[in-house]
């Protein structure tokens, strides 16, 4: 059977973000969703929580690819440098999702209880960073700094590569941004 | 009549916080903080949109010192040494309110939803340090990175703050996580 329905989930979120933009992501059910995608309920549960998930469903993979980075920096990394490596990890998986990217931007930027949802995924996902960097031997109060820094950075730049139209940017918009952030931040 | 009743606002926080402390946040009603704090509910009504809004009303005054302190900053200040003007002037309006601060937080940390309503606000109290920053004629980058970086140096040290036991030590809490911050950062 599964020869006859590839990648179920793929096209639940491709549905999704079709009806999503077509006539609001508050008027899309999920009944919609499955049927635009030629799929049933059943199978989107299988899936996805929530319509809501399915805009939020990387933000597993994300966890798990900064998190990989995080264990396997040198132990003497410096902190940047463990941030660095989370940062590159992460890049890495954006680099085929631009247009989906910025998609669900256009969904999420002007709806307040996404927005809110997109925070609250980042600041667990910085309470995550955090914990992998106190396992290294970080002091609670560099883990804590590192971890926020990290994905403060992260997310100004992927605000950025969403608003312009190279795909490849995006590392180099986290450079820019965690320069900034050093610069900033100097005496 | 107001001799009769003078200070409504800070009784009815007072009693909130009793209240929320001694039976649990979600099982307080607004008649009972009322009742508590020998005041009507219409009365609670005029002061509070919700029992929530107790718990977040400081966030007008937080944002209106630390904008204040950003506009009155030297023309020629560095973008950290605006940070740190915003971070002066919170500092200082927090010096009475430990005993405050420590019983709030002992009711939003166990809370998802109260923690939430806590990064939402900070959230939009960067957004306000951001356009401040801009008008003083910061790029756009580093107005949002060093607004996001005090609005996290003022979070993480706040947290410190109130799990320990000196009232005096919020600014130098804060000194010490700016510092985590550029040194994390640093290449």
């Amino acid at each position: 059977m599964s020869r006859w329905k590839p990648d179920a989930a793929g096209r639940l979120t491709k549905a999704a973000l079709t009806l999503f933009e077509q006539q609001g992501y508050d008027e899309t059910t999920v009944a919609e969703i499955a049927a635009e995608a030629g799929l049933t309920k059943r199978t989107f549960f299988r899936y996805f929580s929530d319509k809501r998930e399915v805009l939020f469903s990387g933000s597993h993979e994300l966890e798990h690819r900064w998190l990989e980075a995080v264990a396997a920096a040198p132990a003497d990394a410096t902190p940047r440098a463990t941030i660095e490596a989370g940062l590159d990890a992460v890049a890495e998986m954006f680099v085929d999702r631009h247009a989906f990217a910025r998609t669900r931007a256009r969904i999420i930027n002007p709806n307040p209880e996404l927005q809110e949802r997109e925070l609250i995924k980042l600041q667990n996902l910085a309470g995550a960073i955090e914990d992998a960097l106190r396992e290294r031997g970080l002091s609670q109060n560099a883990a804590i700094l590192a971890s926020q820094a990290g994905v403060t950075v992260f997310h100004v730049a992927f605000a950025r590569w969403v608003e312009q139209d190279d795909p490849t940017a995006f590392r180099r918009l986290m450079d820019e941004s965690l320069e900034e952030l050093r610069s900033v931040t100097a005496a």
